[in-house]
Parts: structure tokens; C-alpha cells; sequence
């Protein structure tokens, strides 16, 4: 029994269909459990909070932990110093911390040089962020590239801040070190590959991007159990930097990657978004859109914009990857965002578990994708002769039937099993099963493994 | 004076347009007329009744008959025994008969085998096919390929049947004989074909399919009169089997086939329905779909899919024919569908009449498409110069100058009439008028015969 | 001090952002003037009237007068006889003028052969011009190439008219002479020329097309003082005949028009309409389409047909010139066309502006359309080393800030900068900003000078 083995599978969905509600608040609450056991860690874009990260996703997945030296030059940037707090706050002159980094990690300005000092609140207030539109929560602020310190609070306590004598105290740490990612790799069939990336370098924010970890370790490790046609890849990085690292130093494989999607705020109770890749209508694009309209629930599909996650770094023009960005609600559209009310209660069990449910129905669509060429083509072939047709005529045909003869009258070596399932409308189950059935009977053979290879 | 003479005209359309109303409704009678003379008959997909079915159509078009032995092989079917019926009832003990074929042939489940016996209420009921959901009217059912028996009879009936020992006769014969269809072929100038096939199959259900053959007769009578382009190959066939049986013995011609049409469901009085070819746009879908928004009436496109008539057989993809599908109301949408209620009062002669005149109009197109080359492509010509202008300037162009004006502008030798039609959105015979000017006056010249040659 | 400069500034437009209001009051006011004073000539496609005309123009901008010969052959047409006017009457017995040129040049049929009689009122009908939908207006009527004569008048007047023994005199001459345009070339630093036509041939009516002409001669004003990228020509032409022969003289060097369209009816109060040109979805298309959408007010985009203006030629399939059509409400949907109360009150200054300073962003999107190639293509650039990023992290970004993103992203050198404005939806200033400045940067470079090269 490996260490992994000892704590929850966050994706145990093998009960029956008839249990699906169980597995799925089973699998939504473990998800949300997982959250809470990462809320309180202080992350950046380095230091010792993303390697405690990746140390409770490892409960759950083998992954790997690399370390990449400050100073190194990927692409047009630099691995910055590493970045590290042991205490924060500003006291008034009776001693007390009106401001204080124990109680929440956003307080403090994301990489703040380390300060000592007392001064005046005139002399404080420029390094003092606050929101006037949300008074009530803490903004989430960050200078990882313009040496400054700074402190974050509501708007309602700046108000409510004296004239005194304060004391500002910040104990950190910006020194020669390390940017940390987690990698693992999941080995198929072939050697090309999925890659699915989430950030890991905010700290106290559950949605953004706690929900997408929590799901993409989840995925991974259903994934796991299968017998896989691609090579997965799952990336836990710090956002722009990590995925520009990633992208330097894997550079020379990158061509492998035959679809892929980041994960981000993955926990909200809004609806399902997803927003193509810059080349627009690639696979993983079209599989994702499939799985959506499927559902029959609401969604969005967004056309690419390069603003948004590592999809930015992903989609830039010389790599131009086949990859999306799987949301709820986008960054942005959610008050809550890039906030302190961005916490345990606004990520929901239910909406965590949907979002894994549909990123692994996705992964079904291009595990299983590949184009057919029909044996007798010509004309429908008898399917009573091979067992597949009900004897009495008259009435009309079920799914199933109709996955029969779609499959069949499509699979000119043309079209795959999602250029089917999309001009069909059909489920995706049908379409799978109506594939295997016919070729079990010798009517179809796959003619290329997919549009992909 | 042949024989066919002596038949009334199904498509006496010459009266002049102002009588165009009295023409409707006589060509809707005789259609009509023609479904009530073919509606007792008990057909099936062989036997006598396809037999006497061709043969009043024969009363109108010199078609030919052709026979196709049991037993042989087609693609992957296997032209099946011949099924013929003298008798069938089943009798309670007082002797009478409460389910008796002569009084419908519906009553019969289709290809049933022979029976001859004594039984009580519960052996018989696995044997008694009604439709709860539309309880007064007998459902058409048949079991064509698995040997069995049975009858078909209204919900309500089979409710009211008593216990008893009832006598079960089919006086039925399964033999090595014939499959029978109608074939006709009407010569053009060019040796491309127009296929034209509706099912003959169906026993006494008048609009799925008697008004599929009556409009087809109709259409084939009309264009025996004119000179043609295209040969047309109109086919009366069975469903299915004879489609696909036609192809086999039809397999070294096939790609004269340029354009052709499914037609079927075409009196009821709903609005008219066009299910694209497979292919998707070629210039068949394109009249119709033209044809069918200039006629400023409510219509119906679908997009191709593989269940329905014998576009089944012609658009499986090693076949893919430019072939379309012509209904009104689609099957499975009108709730008479395969029951006794499609009766001689479902099918209007309106509609009858209204198909049929669409059909011409759809052929009216592909008969004159072409694309033309402006002979005077620089600028304008002086329309006025060739007698085409009116003198006074400053009030707007009608119709036919739109007409002179697009088909001088589009005529680059890329763009058809079709293509001229659809971008003008101007009547066919506009278009058809304005080229034929421009022809005379020596302003246009035809460069290729349309885009099918 | 040239003659030009003692004239005013039709498009005095170096007014500040802030004065936007004051300028557009003062350049709508000045086109509106010279409306007013081109608008009591009596013009037709020959004669004194577009000599003056095009004398009214070269107040403002220094155009060549190009005299044509009747009796040339421009393609299929003849450039027919001059034509001028004296005098034109109707008199009554008693001597009164009841219809008289000199009141309103609208009143005399275009191209009327001279005529001297006296005629009863029947015998003067076949001659007489109305409208009975609009009673009170005088209707446009021309025949130029159909020998008659004839006076238009009000429908009430018509009416009005008694039993008497008429005086008709039109003191006209029809003589060989010749066909006047106005050229004018505005050099660019290359010989790739954008076309600009507007026909001068109609009388006292505004907005079709003094309007046209005063924009346009306001579009050349504002195009003399910039450094410019294209050849601007500028033809002001009698239309149809003038266009055609424009094209027959320029028929050698029509290759080098790369963009272009037609100005009319340009100052009416309703929104714009842009219809395109013949090839559909050319960069002049396209920058209109993009200009009319970006401008937040209604507008209509028309698809291209083969009747309206000079389009008709410059898109005539042998030429086939990326020319599109520039109005305001379209001819024949305002009940004041081509009738005496398309005058100087039905053209507002405000339109007039509105139509010219959207003409000048629609150019300056042509000007400054162009292929650039990313020269950081692996991932995004650290804008922040450039002086492009702000340094305070967790905001979202502003709209220059995404207009890099976008160039950045997009700059592959397949996508022109219009492309990038098309597909992100900002504005055209943003687009060329960011352009400008990540060029400054180094980052990105000029691949080719634009798709129409």
C-alpha cells in the first residue's frame, strides 16, 4: 500500500449510475475538504507556501517537485528572487495589530520588501491598497517586479484608521532561491500529449485557484486508474512565470501536445465557460463545446482573447498550443473575485464535482475520437445479420439504431466519432457504443487513430 | 392514339396562368382520383400488389417492369421470397370474423407465414399488435426478415376481445418468386441523369406512399412533353430493399446520377419539407431550397441525416448521390403516420397538386442552369442599343431590368443562373427570361452547360 | 498664398478633441454652404453646368477639368452631343411662364431637343411630367439618349392647368461638344491609388449628389495636408457615362486602384449605409464595416447588387474594382429623391460632418492597415522591461493595455491590424497605438506594408 493510497480518492465515481448523487456529494465534499486544507497556506509565485502546495496534492497524486534557480533566463524574463514571509503587520501605539498578516496572507502586497519602520499615517497611506467598491474585503494585490511593500485592507478599516504612530513590520525574505512547479506525468499509448495546467501562486482564494487544483488533482487521479491513449501531463505552476518556465524548459517536446486546457475557477456556482484556443476550433475545443451542449445545461463558450491565465503564455504565437481555458464564471464577472470573499463559502461541493465530471467527459471524447471507414459501404448493410436490428418493422429507431446508422453512413475515412456526435446530436455513449458494436461485427475499422496523429 | 391517351392527364398544366386555379384543381382531383384507384390494393415489398400498382401506373407512363428473382444476392441483402395473401381473419367460436384482412389490409402484420389453427384469447394476444396511444386507428406493422405471424387491429378492439377459442387463418404464401418494380427512363439531349424514386411498398396508406407515386406519375407524364436536358430515371420501387437491390443491378451507371430526388409524404396538407443530400449543397439542394423560399410560403429544410426513405440507400457513402429528399409533413411528425387515419381523407388534392407543382418548378431549375460568360464585361452595355431599355431616366429598374442588370454583372463565367438567382433573390423565370434576352442579343454566351457536366 | 487658401477650410478638423463639437458645427456649416452654392446650376451629364461646377470645386482643392469629345467610343456607349440651356417656358395665351426653367431647372426634362410652338393642352400632355404621389414636388426626369422633350412639373399644377393654347419654347442646343469631369491626384508615397467617385450630373438636388460632392472635396481638403501612404484620385463625373469613360481613358492603369467607393447621398438626416462591393469582403469593406460598427450608432451594411451608382461600373465583372458605395439613407428609401424637395433643407450640417468624419476614419484605417510580425513570439515579452506594463499586479487590464496583448498575440504575419481590431473589437486609435509603440519597443515589426500589396 503506497502513501497515496491512505487518503481519499477524490474521484471515486466507480459506484452505479443509479448512485450518482452519492458519488457526487461524496466526490464534491472531499473535493471542498481538500480546499480548506490549502486555504490557509500563503502562497506567491515562489517560496515555501507553493512547495507545501504541492506537497497535499502529492497525498493524491505521485507528482513530482521541481525546483527552478532564480536568475534563469526563460525566454524574455527571469526567475525572480524567492519570496518568503514569517510575520506582517502594522501596530498602532497602543501595540495593537490593526493590520496583520496572521489573520489573512492578503494583507500583505504580494513579494514586499522587508520593512522595519514608524511612521506617521500620512506617511503609511501610500502603501495602503483598499477597494471602495467592496469596502467590506480585503483586495488582493501583488509587485512581483517593482520593489515596493505594501498592505491590503478593507476600505470601511482604512477609514477607520487614527492619526498615529504606527509600526510596520515586515518580516520577509527576497533572496537568491528557487520558483517551484508540480509535474506528473501519466504515461499512455503514445507520446503525445494532454496537458491540463493550473496556477498555484495565489494564496487565501478558493476559487481562483484553489477550486482548479483541487479538480485537477482529482482528475489526475482518475485518470490514474484508466488505460490511457495519451500521455497526460498535469502542471501545478505559478501563473505567467511558471507557465513561461514550463514552456522554456520543455520547449523542445512541446510538439507532443495535442490538446490541453487550464482549469481555473472551478468552484463557483455559476455556469460552465469555456474558452477556445487561439486557433479556435481545434479537438479539445470542439470536444469541450460538444460536452457542454450535451449536458443540456447553461454555458458559455468565449472566442480566444490573450488576456485571461497561462492560456496567454500557451496560445502565444510561436507555440500557438491546441489549448483552452475550462471555467465557471470567468475571472472578473464574479464580485467576489481577486478578494478576500473569494473563500470556503463561495466554492461549492456541487459545482467542484461538475466541473470534474465534465472535464473527464471531455477527456472520453478525445481518449476515444478516431475515424472509421464503413466495410459495405454501399447501401446500408443488413444489421439483422449481425445482430443489430430489432425484426419488427414500423416503428421508429431509438438511439442506439440511429448511432448504428449514423456511424456507419459518416465513416468514410473522413469523418471521426466527434464530427459524428456533433452533426448527430446524438450522446456521446451512443455514439462509443455504436462505434464498438460495429466493429466487433466486422462493419467499420478504424482507418487513422484520429484527427490528431 | 397509344394507350396511355386514353388516361386522363395527371398534368394538364397547359391552361394559361390566369386559369391557373382551375388547372390546381383539376390536376388535384385526378391526383386524387389516382390515389383512390391504388388504395385497396395489398401491397407489400413483393407480390401481386406491387404488380397491379405498376400496372396503373401504366395507365399513365410507358414504365417498365422489371423482376428481380428471390434469392439473389444484393450487396449485403438478400432479395427475399415472394409473399402473396388470398385470406386472413381470425374468427370468434360464434364464426364471425373480428379481424378480417379484406376488410383492411393493415390488419395483417406484413410477410406474415401461413397459419392455420384453433386458440384461446392468451396464445393468441402475443400475436396483436395495437397502439394504446392512438387507440380507434389499426397500426401498420410487418416483420419482413423473422418468420412469424400476427395481426394488427385498433387498441380499443383488442380491449374488447372476450375470452374465447378463436380460429386463426392466413391463407399466405412465402415462395421463391419476384421482387417487382417499375422503372422508366425519358431520354434528354445529354445521357446525365435526374433520378426520381418513391416506395411502392406501403399497402393502403395514402400519403406514405400513394401520393408519392401519384405526384412522381404526374411529374414523369409532364415531362414526357418536353424537351429535356437531363435524362430522367423515375423509380417505383419497394422500400429498402428495392432501393438498394436497384443499385446493385444499377451499380455501373450510377454516376450519371447528377441530381435526383426522394419523393414521398407529398398530399398531406401541411407545408412543404426538403431533407438536403448527404453532399449537403449541391445544386438539387440549392433549387429546392431556392424554389421552396421563392414560392413566400412556409417551408421546411433538414439537414441530411441517415433514417428516413431511400435517400438511406442512394446517400450511403459509398453511393453519396446528389439525391434529396421531397415531403410535406415528415414522416413521424404527422400522428396518421403509419396507421390507418393516412386514408383517403388525409391526403388533399391541393397538396397534391401544390407538390407537384414544386417539383416542376425545382426541375424547371436544373433543367436551365448554366453559367454564361459577359461578353461585354467592361462597364455596362447599352442596354438601350439591343432594344433592352426603356428611355426615360430617373425612376427606379423592375424586376426583368434587375434581371438584365445581375445576370450581366454575375455572368463571369464562375457564376450560374442558380448562383444568380439565390444572390438576386429574383423570381426563376426572371432570371431565366433576362439570360434568354442577353442571349439573343449576343451579350452573354454560355460557357459550360451548368456545374454538374 | 495659393488661390485655394483664401477659399475656407472645408474639413478644418486640427481642432482639439475637447473643441470636437465647435468643429463639427463650423465644418458642417461650411459644407452646407457650398452646397448652397452649387446648388442653382443646372447640370446635366454634358454642358456649361459641370464646368461650373467643377470650377465650384477647385475653390477648394486644385483639380484638373478633363474635356471629352462627343462621338468617342468609351466601351459599348458614345459620348453623346453637349447639351445647354438658355431658356425654358410654357406660356399660357396670357403670356404667363406656368412652367419656367428659370424657376427651377427640375422643371425641363434632361437633355430636351429645342423646341419653338404653340400646342393645345392635349397636344402638350404627352410632354408633361408628375408624380401623383407626391402632388407638389417636381419629379426628375431625363432622356439622353432618346430624341424628345418634355417639362415636369407638380401633379397639382398639372391639374391645374386649363384649356389653352400653349407657347412651348426650349431655347436648348444639342451639338457636339463635350463630356467634362473633374480629376484630381493626390501623390502618396506609393503609386497604389485609392479611387474616390462622386457623379456631378444631377441639378438643383442635394443630397443626391451635391452632398457627395462637397465631401468628397472636403475628403480631398483634409487629404492635402497629410503625408499620405496611397495615391488618392479623386473623379468628379457625370454618372453612368462619365464613370464609363473615366474607365475607358484609365483602362490601362485601373490596376492600380487597391480600394475605393462611391460618395452620395451623403447629408441626409438618416443613418449610414455602407453597401459593399462586388468581390464582397475586400480591406475597403472591411474598414467601413468595422468604422460604422465601431461608431456605436446605427448603420446598415448592404450587400452588393448590380443597380445604384457608378459601383455599377467600377464593378462591372471585367474591372471588378474594390470599390463599395458610401451613403446615408439609401436612393429610393427617401420620399424626397429625385424630386424638387431633395433641397438645401433636406441636407443638415450635422450629417454632412457626420458622413466626412467617418470617410476620414474609414481612410485612416486603409492608410494604416498593415502585416506585423512578432519578433518575441515564445510567450509574452516582459512588457514591464519596455515601459509598458504598470507595476501593480491583481488589476484588470485597460483597453491599451489589451490592444498590445492582442498585437502581440495576433502579429504572426497573417493578421493585419485590422484583423487584430476586427477580432478584439477595440478602437482603431488603440489598435495603431499599441502597434506604434510596441514597434518603438522593438517587438514587433512590419512584415509587409498590408494585405494589398
Amino acid at each position: 500500500m503506497d502513501d497515496i493510497a491512505r487518503h481519499a480518492d477524490l474521484a471515486d465515481l466507480r459506484e452505479t449510475d443509479a448512485a450518482v448523487d452519492l458519488s457526487a456529494d461524496k466526490t464534491g465534499r472531499a473535493l471542498h475538504e481538500f480546499i480548506a486544507d490549502m486555504y490557509p497556506i500563503s502562497r506567491s509565485i515562489t517560496g515555501d507556501g507553493t512547495r507545501r502546495t504541492i506537497d497535499l496534492i502529492r497525498n493524491y497524486v505521485p507528482l513530482t517537485t521541481c525546483e527552478v534557480p532564480s536568475g534563469l533566463q526563460v525566454f524574455d524574463w527571469t526567475v525572480p528572487p524567492e519570496w518568503n514571509v514569517r510575520d506582517a503587520y502594522v501596530k498602532n501605539s497602543a501595540g495593537e495589530r490593526v493590520i496583520d498578516f496572521r489573520k489573512s496572507n492578503l494583507h500583505l502586497l504580494g513579494y514586499s520588501i522587508p520593512v522595519s519602520a514608524h511612521m506617521t499615517l500620512d506617511e503609511l497611506k501610500p502603501h495602503l491598497y483598499s477597494d471602495p467598491e467592496k469596502p467590506d474585503w480585503i483586495p488582493y494585490r501583488t509587485s512581483y517586479y517593482e520593489k515596493t511593500w505594501g498592505f491590503c485592507l478593507p476600505h470601511n478599516e482604512l477609514l477607520a484608521m487614527q492619526e498615529d504612530v504606527y509600526e510596520v513590520c515586515i518580516d520577509s525574505s527576497l533572496a537568491p532561491g528557487h520558483l517551484t512547479y508540480g509535474d506528473l506525468r501519466l504515461l499512455g499509448r503514445t507520446s503525445d500529449e494532454v496537458l491540463i495546467s493550473c496556477h498555484i501562486c495565489h494564496p487565501s482564494l478558493c476559487n481562483d485557484n484553489l477550486s482548479g487544483i483541487a479538480v485537477a488533482t482529482a482528475l489526475a487521479q482518475h485518470l490514474r486508474k484508466m488505460e490511457l491513449r495519451y500521455t497526460y501531463r498535469f502542471v501545478f505552476i505559478p501563473g505567467t512565470i511558471g507557465a513561461i518556465t514550463w514552456l522554456a524548459l520543455n520547449e523542445a517536446h512541446v510538439g507532443r501536445v495535442k490538446h490541453g486546457f487550464v482549469l481555473t475557477c472551478a468552484g463557483d456556482s455559476g455556469a460552465m465557460t469555456y474558452k477556445r484556443s487561439r486557433r479556435g476550433n481545434t479537438e479539445i475545443d470542439r470536444a469541450w463545446s460538444y460536452v457542454l451542449e450535451q449536458s443540456g445545461e447553461p454555458y458559455e463558450i468565449q472566442e480566444f482573447s490573450p488576456y485571461g491565465y497561462d492560456e496567454r503564455q500557451y496560445c502565444s504565437p510561436g507555440f500557438n498550443l491546441p489549448i483552452g481555458t475550462v471555467m465557471r464564471t470567468p475571472f472578473g464577472r464574479f464580485a467576489e473575485y481577486h478578494s478576500s470573499a473569494d473563500n470556503l463559502d463561495f466554492v461549492r461541493p456541487a459545482a467542484l464535482y461538475d466541473t470534474l465530471k465534465k472535464a473527464i467527459a471531455a477527456i472520453d471524447v478525445i481518449e476515444n475520437d478516431a475515424c472509421f471507414r464503413n466495410e459495405k459501404p454501399f447501401c446500408e448493410p443488413k444489421l439483422g445479420n449481425y445482430g443489430l436490428y430489432g425484426g419488427l418493422g414500423g416503428l421508429a429507431a431509438g438511439d442506439f439504431q440511429m448511432g448504428l446508422l449514423w456511424v456507419l453512413n459518416m465513416s468514410d475515412g473522413d469523418h471521426s466519432l466527434l464530427d459524428i456526435a456533433e452533426r448527430s446530436k446524438l450522446p456521446w455513449a451512443v455514439i462509443k457504443e455504436a462505434a464498438a458494436a460495429l466493429s466487433r461485427a466486422g462493419l467499420i475499422k478504424q482507418s487513422e487513430p484520429g484527427p490528431t496523429n
